[in-house]
């Protein structure tokens, strides 16, 4: 089991303390066990991207009378629930150990949340009316249009959608993907980045973010994109063309130029809630390679496969891994609460380049022990695997991330080279004073 | 570029380099560049499972005239093309650049090459005639129905199908899964594993190989099985029911009880001829790294890809590692060459342990310089790290190969613990008479 | 810089707080720049393991004057300082920063630390009063003699010392080795580990732990033992003679029979302790590191060190290995003031399998950016690294530890199976109940 | 046992295999057995750096007399045994596992072969005659004098020796380190690399080579450099001063301004020795291990050592881990005698990034299994360990080669481009034709 006697759950408030209690029972004796009939309701081939599982729908209600609702937006937000970012860590782990249905349950799922930041933090009173008051009640669901097919848009400069202002209105004309539940059929709306002024010469105030209706004329969805063979139905990668789509202007979020900040702004607790829920999914992953090499049907050669090979050192590994994981998680979810997300950059950098690839590796030795059977549909592990892939690049790659921190550390070497420089001389002074004893 | 001068293509005999430059450009020329239409002629959805893409059978007729057909059947078989294990180990990785078309083309693919080498080697004239013919011919194709859903199958001893001698038929029951290649529709005939005599006291006597033509009634195909997303359309890996199957007796497969040995006179040169098939494609991997890397539109910051972090050295290492393993196929298929597969099981369980990682750790490192493009349809690389991923159980995972290496060196203990017993001895005279000097 | 929000200092006691700025005022200032001193004093060849240099015995009279002595005896002890283990784990990242230095000057070193809490914890009043005091004051120190050279003796079941009641007194005969400490010429006193009654069908109760004086004749200190090049004198891991020692009958620690019992109260809180210790040797490897790549005499080809190749990379991972490490710790550390070493047994495991690993890869690193000069005497990082070696198999092998974590684990895998089974009953009724609808 | 089918001894020449018998007939059966004596000869403390053990003596006559002397020196040299770089390499791989007698025994130890080619290679008559002739006889032993210690000198264009010509002489003036072999009695001579140009435009251009008499005045030796704890007596790795040292004018090597295309001549084949004889450690090490899991009176809990835990994966990873070095090292080997070492410096930079770590990891192993005496004088492990480490920098760091072979593979990428470009045109084509078919 996790060790974690740093967060101690006992130790913070007993309101808090019964809603986790809450959230842990209704993730585990409903939200689990309803995905066999979520993947039943779903069906096969087309139909996939048009039917939302009733069984969906049941949760919610369930959850909103239970109170597990909207717990992601905290105690900055007046809508919020008030919990503090270390908090809500907690809850995500536990919505993460059912990824594809309790975030949503509990209307706290990707990419809804960070649009609902958006909205409560920089949208205009009819803008919150509008889209904030349904988003919140679960009724719609909403995109964010960053990725671009043709550029590195990870660099926010390289954006080359356009949005034009013409009259009274935007004119946008670009070519996104990977946008996450453009697919939905309850998709209402898109935030939209574009370079609203490309010659600007400070290249972090050429972007503006928009609000597009998702029935606007001038949107094609071309396609879902597949991670490893997996199109992600009903929500869906989806690549979507924008051709002369036109928006009024009082769509425009915050202001004009004011794109790049927004973005900012989003990005921290948002990534933090990834790495929480990863955790979750580690842990059920965790378990399943448990059950799996002790099953006595799964004998071969006399022995239980924990005892073939390196078996128990990966299941010790993978505990091992699992507990550093979140323990960077939640003290970067505690520097939050404490200097804001801003503050916190390394260790949310830190955190975000450790917990995918700890995901990848614990799936990858739970599959492992589960042979053939492990990458097939009858087990969660290669999906949520390929959910893990897709996070070392999602909100910048490792890469950028461990350049991030190694940046941040070399900081430290001028203060550390006159340290060395100043006990060096207390060092020399040192010796000459003993050599005179 | 791949260092190679230990295995010097050159050096080898003005008729195979002959060979090994067609099937280059075979493969270079024509089918690579027809995977855009294999991939628009087979479609989408349902139809996938019905459709041989047109293409395919123009790449076929090609390869034949070319000579380049049936080159797996070594000098051991009559119908063979006379290659050495080492001189078809280099054409495998050439055909493994373009694993979905390749092989197929040049009938080269598996299962069939496994099938087609064990009714050379082991079936009746009438089997044969039956056959082996369309099968070297291309006409047909056929499936290997060994592992099985309920039971760790990759022990044979557990094995739970039946076979049953009736009169003067067999009737099989049993449940297999992971059939691949049953899904495809020109799949006309299984090998089927089974047990015939599960009370024998010699538990490798107890199963027996029956031939069981794909459309005898009894025969249920209930699904594709997926790995990570992908269905393998056409071919599959099947779920497949056999419920009193019933077949005439001279189907049986070099006698009864002779299933065991029939698998271990399968595997060998098989296991061979995927880990350079994986070489191949490691090799291709790495050429789409090393564009993308280098690829104007995809800079970012200022600077090309490969100029960021870590991406020269991940190229390095995958450069090594890729050489690395393909010296211990080649040398690994020369030694089959020599004494046979039985006295090359350490040198065919080494490279077996080694290739897939490495090819699914080149893979990786090349999806990542990718960005989430690399794991989408837009690029093969997800697709064939799904297919490595397989390659760590299929044959027996990466776990047992590992400890049945460990073991072969382990038998060598006694022996260096007797050398150093000798040595010691000697040490000790040697530290008296100089003593006495 | 390390980030440790989750054991936020500042939220300590102000009492603790005010310790810990004075001792690591006292351990930058005072110890560290004492280091070129001592090895000065220390000297060359054989007088190294006669002299005790001077510095350190002016450091021990200011560690005193200060408060910061025998800081590693709990609240438990009526000697002790009244710190919780959390609290003593920070202190000791701060003596691990000059390993060979701080522990000793606050008299806080191994074996000392571990020999005195046993004597605070077994010893009869007469034991304590002999022995305890002078180490409390730091006038003495000691050995535990456990580790045999011929065989295993990390399972104590196979230790061969015999200890033989003869008359009032106990009679040793055995061949220990790596006995730490027994080279100093301080070293007044050994405990040492036989069995008394090696029939006695419990093997854990064959064992007896004694109290020798270090010039009880009969005793010979055979000759250092080396750590790669090592002698770490005046310490010294000695290999010893005992023949036909012997001790009066009141020298029994405890009672017969009870020598494993003491082992195992004596392990747990010292594991944590070298564990703290490492996390500070590896911040000060990393604080060489980036002195070394910044440096601008040691720039090649154009560019500093660090803009070469993967080291910015090889920082950051070093950066979030110590802080996941230290977490893991820092946890351990809470558990046992929590519920006892006993209790805190997985904990205490993880961290022993996770930190020296870690260290080891801290400070090669550390040593690769140095080039040879990292490897020599010139800095601190060989050492260490030797150091760090030894504690992967000091109390116990990391093999061992893994295993341990694992088979914990492994115990969960019954619940897990049964909640496994209660859900998938939940599921098939959901799905009973839905399809009716 | 090592598998090495692809070079296949029983295919070299008769007089190779009679060679090659003689050598590891002479290694095992006279080198091996001679290490505790020479130990014992050696001693202990200073002494060590002024005795050659005579037991080396003894060896030296007996390779002689058998004809195993000077093999290095292949057959581009007349004083050459006419070896190729294959065959030598076979050689060293037998001579690394006596790597403190075998060598120098067959008078094939660094750096005396290094310095011997320069002088074989450049050297005038006179030069040869005075320096080359009794180093060929193994009376006189030599060091070369490349590195520096103030600044990075494997940039050579950092160098700060300056070599002047006053006169008919040459003065010298520098500060060496790591110059290993200088601490040996019989050193007589160095290869000293300085700056006769400093301000020659062309960077490669300001160095020379210079001769220099070991006892010519103005020569300190310092002290010698520690390895870890090893001082490496007799021969040591020193620190050296050249004040104002004087030689004559034909003491200058090949000429000057040519000691950057004497060293860049120099570097080659000697990596690959090195790399060799490391094979031949690692496969010692290895037969440590073997013979330490199997011990019976090693047996813990009641299990032989290599029935726990990850010790048989351990074993297995380093028989792949060996093989697949040796092959990259013989491939290396056979390229240089295809096309020199010019052209295959791809192919020795990947030996030489590949065999060091993998030595330092296949020890690192042994050392585990072998618990604290692995790290200790009574195994030759740790001393290995130490040397293998320095490899990862001698000759350059790990981090030039594995950047150089990144960049290699990156000038393929314009041609990879330029074929998909070729393929994609090729594609549509087909996509054309085939639609209208």
């Amino acid at each position: 089991m996790a060790c974690n006697t740093l967060v101690d759950i006992t130790k913070l408030s007993p309101k808090f303390q019964e809603l986790y209690a809450k959230a842990k029972d209704f993730v585990e004796n409903d939200c689990i066990p309803a995905e066999p009939v979520w993947h039943e309701q779903m069906g096969l081939g087309d139909q996939r991207w048009k039917v939302i599982p009733p069984v969906l729908e049941g949760l919610k209600k369930k959850a909103r009378s239970l109170g597990l609702w909207n717990l992601f937006l905290g105690r900055d937000y007046q809508e919020g629930a008030g919990l503090t970012n270390l908090e809500y860590a907690l809850i995500a782990e536990l919505t993460g150990r059912c990824p594809h249905i309790a975030p949503e349950a509990m209307n706290c799922s990707a990419p809804d949340t960070g649009n609902m930041e958006v909205f409560a933090k920089y949208g205009s009173p009819a803008q919150k009316k509008k889209w904030l008051e349904p988003l919140l009640q679960g009724k719609i669901r909403s995109a964010f249009a960053m990725t671009e097919k043709r550029v590195a848009s990870s660099d926010a400069t390289n954006i080359e959608t356009h949005i034009q202002k013409v009259g009274n209105e935007y004119v946008i004309n670009g070519l996104k993907w990977w946008i996450s539940g453009a697919g939905d059929p309850r998709c209402a709306v898109y935030l939209v980045m574009g370079k609203t002024d490309p010659n600007n010469k400070n290249p972090h105030r050429q972007q503006s973010i928009v609000i597009v209706p998702a029935d606007t004329p001038g949107i094609t969805v071309v396609r879902p994109m597949q991670v490893f063979g997996y199109d992600d139905a009903p929500e869906g990668h989806c690549e979507i063309i924008f051709k002369d789509v036109r928006v009024p202007a009082e769509n425009m979020v915050l202001g004009e130029g004011r794109g790049f900040e927004i973005i900012q702004g989003r990005l921290g607790p948002g990534r933090i809630h990834h790495c929480m829920r990863s955790i979750g999914m580690a842990e059920r992953g965790l378990d399943y390679m448990l059950a799996r090499v002790t099953d006595p049907s799964r004998r071969t050669f006399g022995k239980y496969l924990y005892e073939h090979g390196t078996i128990v050192s990966d299941i010790a590994q993978s505990r091992m891994e699992i507990d550093q994981a979140r323990f960077m998680v939640l003290n970067a979810a505690k520097r939050i609460d404490e200097v804001k997300a801003k503050g916190a950059m390394k260790e949310i950098g830190m955190a975000k380049a450790i917990v995918p690839k700890m995901l990848g590796t614990v799936l990858d030795r739970a599959i492992q022990a589960h042979g053939a059977g492990g990458l097939s549909q009858d087990f969660p592990l290669a999906k949520w695997y390929a959910g893990s892939r897709t996070l070392r690049f999602a909100d910048g790659p490792d890469e950028v991330h461990i350049a991030q921190i190694g940046k941040v550390e070399l900081r430290r070497a001028n203060d550390v080279k006159a340290t060395f420089e100043k006990r060096d001389k207390t060092s020399q002074e040192l010796l000459k004073k003993q050599s005179k004893l």
